[in-house]
C-alpha cells in the first residue's frame, strides 16, 4: 500500500509552460495552421508530458501482463484457459502479434506472470509477479481480495520502476487472459453506471447465444459481489483481473515518471478507467492508441475524457494497438522539430481574403 | 496519347491466387480470426497487389506534384499564389512537413513541377515537367486545352516509369498548388454529381464568408465550361489542375506496374477518381491513405469504393497522409510473414462453447 500510495501522491501535472511554447512552435511551421489535425495535439502533449521540446523516444516499452480468470468456469470464451500460458511461451519465442508489431515500432516486449493458473518455466523474458494462480470465478464470489488488488497495482508499479531504470521513454499497455474481456466489461459497467449489455462484446469471437450468456455471467457477477462504484479497489478486486490490476499499477507509476503510456484496447482501457478513477491526473499522461471493436470501450475513453488516435477494427489486445500508435508519436513530434518555419523557410503566410 | 493508352490496356487485375493464399496463411496465425482488422485485409490485398506472399517494401516513394491555378484571381485561397513555388522550395530544401514524414516513413520525396507559374531554379531533386505556367482561371473559361490534359497524365506515367527504373515498390501522392482544393471540388462535382457545396472545403483555412465565395466561383466555373460528367478527360480539361492530371498518370502508372499506391488526400483523391473514371481496373491498386478533413473527399472514396485507413482530421496535402499510412503497409505484412501459426505455436484453437 506504501508504494502505491507513494506514486498517487507523486502524479504531477504536464508542463504548462512547455506545452504552450509547443503550440507556438507547432503554428509557426510551414503549414496551415492545424492542418496536421490530430498529428499536432499529440506532439504538444507528448511535449508537455515529458517537459521537453525535443522529447526522444528512444526507448518504448510494451509492458504485457498475462493472468488467468476464474470466470472461464461459465463458458464466457470460446478459446480454453490454457491459451493464457500457451501465448505466454508464443511471447516469449517471438511468434505473437505483438512480437512483430513492437519490432516494427522498435519497442520491446516486457512479458509479466501476474497471475497464469499454472507454473510457468522460467524465462530470460518473463517478469515473475504472479500473485494468485488465476482469479476466483466471479461468477460466485470475489475475484480477488483487497490485498491482493492492492498486490496487483504495487506489482505493476514495481514492474514499470524496474524497466525505468533501465530507461522507458514511451509506454505502451498490453495484456494476454482468457476471460479478460468478461472482466472488463464487469469493470466498466460498474464504473460508468452502463447497463452490462452496451459494454458487453464477443470478445475472442463469440456468437450471439455465447455473447449472451457472457452478458448475464456478468450481471450475476455483479449482482453477487456488488461491487461499490465509488470505489476502484473494491471493483478491482471483485470484479476485476489480475493482470489488469497490474495494468493500473503501469499507467499510474508511468504518470508519475511523465512517460506517456499509450493505452491499447479495451481491457487496458478498463486498466486505464481504474487508473483514472484512483487518480483523475494520471488521464494526462494516458495516450489512447485506437479504438477497439469492443462495445464498452468508447465509454471508457469518453469518461477518461480521452480520444483514439487509430480505428483500425482491431480486437487483439496484446498491445498491438499501442505498439502500432507509438510510431505517430515520434512522427509527431519529428513534425514539430523537423520542419522549417515560415521566416526560416520565406514562405508568405495566410493573409486575408 | 500512345502512352497514356498503353498504360490503360495494360492495368491488369490483382493475383487472386496469392490473395487466397495470403488469406488462409492470416488465418492460421496465433490471434483470433479477423482481430487485427484491417490491418489484415490491408495485408491481403497488398500480397494480390504485388503477386507475392512476402512483398517488400524498400523502396518507397512519394510523388510530390507542383502546379498553380489561374482560379486564385478569384479570390479562393487565404494563401498568395507565390506560395507554391516557395514551398517547392522548402520540399527542396527538406524543410516541410511531407519531407518529415517521409524520411519517418523510409520513404523518398520527388518532386516535380507540371505547372508552376514561374521559372523554377533547376535544382538535383526537382523533376521539370512544366506543361505551362499555371492553368486558365476557370471561372473565366477552360483550365487547360484537352492536349494538355492528356500531357499532364502522359508527364505522370513518365515520371512513374523513370523512378520506377530506380525501385518502387510503393508509391504515395502528393500535391502542392495554391488553389488545388478548388479545382479538386469542381472535378469531384462533376463526377459524382453531388451539389458543389457538399464537395467544397475551407481548404488551406478559408473563412465562412471565403467559403461562400469558393462555391460561388466553383459553380461558376462549372456552368461556364460544361464539363462532360462521362469524360473524364474533358472534366480534368475544363476545371483539374496539371498537377491533379499528374497524379491520375502516375496512379495509372503504379496501377500498370502492380505497385500498390498510397492516395494522399483529398487533391490526390480528385486524381485517383479521374485515373478510376479513366480506367476502373485501377481502383484495385490504391490504398486510401487517410480521410481528410475536406468534405468532398469522404464521396470520392466512397465511389472509388475504398475506405481510409487514418482518420486524424489532417488537411495537408503534399503525400503527408500517404507517408504516415505507409508503415500501416510494412507493419501489415510483417504481421503475415513475422506470426507463429497455431500449430507451429502449439496454441489451441477455437472451439464451441
Amino acid at each position: 500500500m506504501k508504494l502505491l500510495k507513494e506514486t498517487i501522491k507523486a502524479i504531477g501535472s504536464p508542463d504548462a509552460e512547455i506545452t504552450g511554447a509547443a503550440k507556438r512552435r507547432m503554428d509557426s511551421l510551414t503549414k496551415p495552421l492545424g492542418s496536421l489535425g490530430r498529428l499536432e495535439d499529440l506532439a504538444v502533449r507528448l511535449c508537455g508530458i515529458t517537459g521537453r521540446l525535443d522529447p526522444v523516444f528512444k526507448n518504448k516499452v510494451i509492458f504485457t501482463l498475462a493472468a488467468d480468470h476464474g470466470v472461464t468456469e461459465e463458458g464466457i470464451s470460446p478459446y480454453p484457459k490454457e491459451v493464457t500460458a500457451q501465448m505466454v511461451y508464443n511471447f516469449l519465442n517471438g511468434g505473437a502479434a505483438i512480437n512483430v508489431l513492437a519490432a516494427h515500432s522498435g519497442a520491446r516486449v516486457v512479458v509479466a506472470d501476474f497471475g497464469v493458473a499454472c507454473d510457468l518455466r522460467p524465462a530470460a523474458g518473463l517478469a515473475a509477479k504472479k500473485i494468485k494462480y488465476g482469479t476466483g470465478n466471479m461468477a460466485k464470489g470475489r475475484a480477488m481480495s483487497r490485498d491482493e488488488a492492492v498486490k496487483s497495482l504495487s506489482y505493476g508499479i514495481e514492474l514499470f520502476e524496474d524497466e525505468y531504470k533501465r530507461g522507458v521513454d514511451l509506454a505502451g499497455t498490453g495484456e494476454m487472459g482468457i476471460g479478460n474481456t468478461t472482466a472488463s466489461s464487469a469493470i466498466t459497467a460498474v464504473l460508468t453506471g452502463l447497463a452490462v449489455e452496451k459494454v458487453t462484446g464477443r470478445g475472442a469471437g463469440l456468437d450471439e447465444k455465447g455473447l449472451q450468456r457472457k452478458i448475464q455471467v456478468i450481471e450475476k457477477a455483479i449482482s453477487v459481489n456488488a461491487p461499490d462504484p465509488s470505489d476502484p479497489l473494491d471493483v478491482l478486486a471483485k470484479v476485476g483481473g489480475l493482470e489488469i490490476g497490474g495494468l493500473a499499477g503501469i499507467i499510474l507509476a508511468a504518470s508519475r515518471r511523465r512517460v506517456p503510456v499509450f493505452i491499447d484496447g479495451f481491457i487496458s482501457g478498463a486498466a486505464a478507467l481504474l487508473a483514472f478513477r484512483i487518480e483523475p491526473k494520471s488521464a494526462a499522461y494516458m495516450i489512447a492508441a485506437h479504438k477497439s471493436v469492443e462495445n464498452g470501450h468508447s465509454a471508457i475513453l469518453k469518461q477518461i475524457g480521452i480520444e483514439p488516435l487509430l480505428d483500425l477494427g482491431m480486437r487483439l489486445g496484446e498491445g498491438t494497438g499501442a505498439a502500432l500508435a507509438m510510431g505517430l508519436a515520434e512522427a509527431s513530434v519529428k513534425v514539430l522539430n523537423g520542419m522549417a518555419t515560415f521566416s526560416s523557410a520565406g514562405v508568405s503566410e495566410k493573409r486575408d481574403v
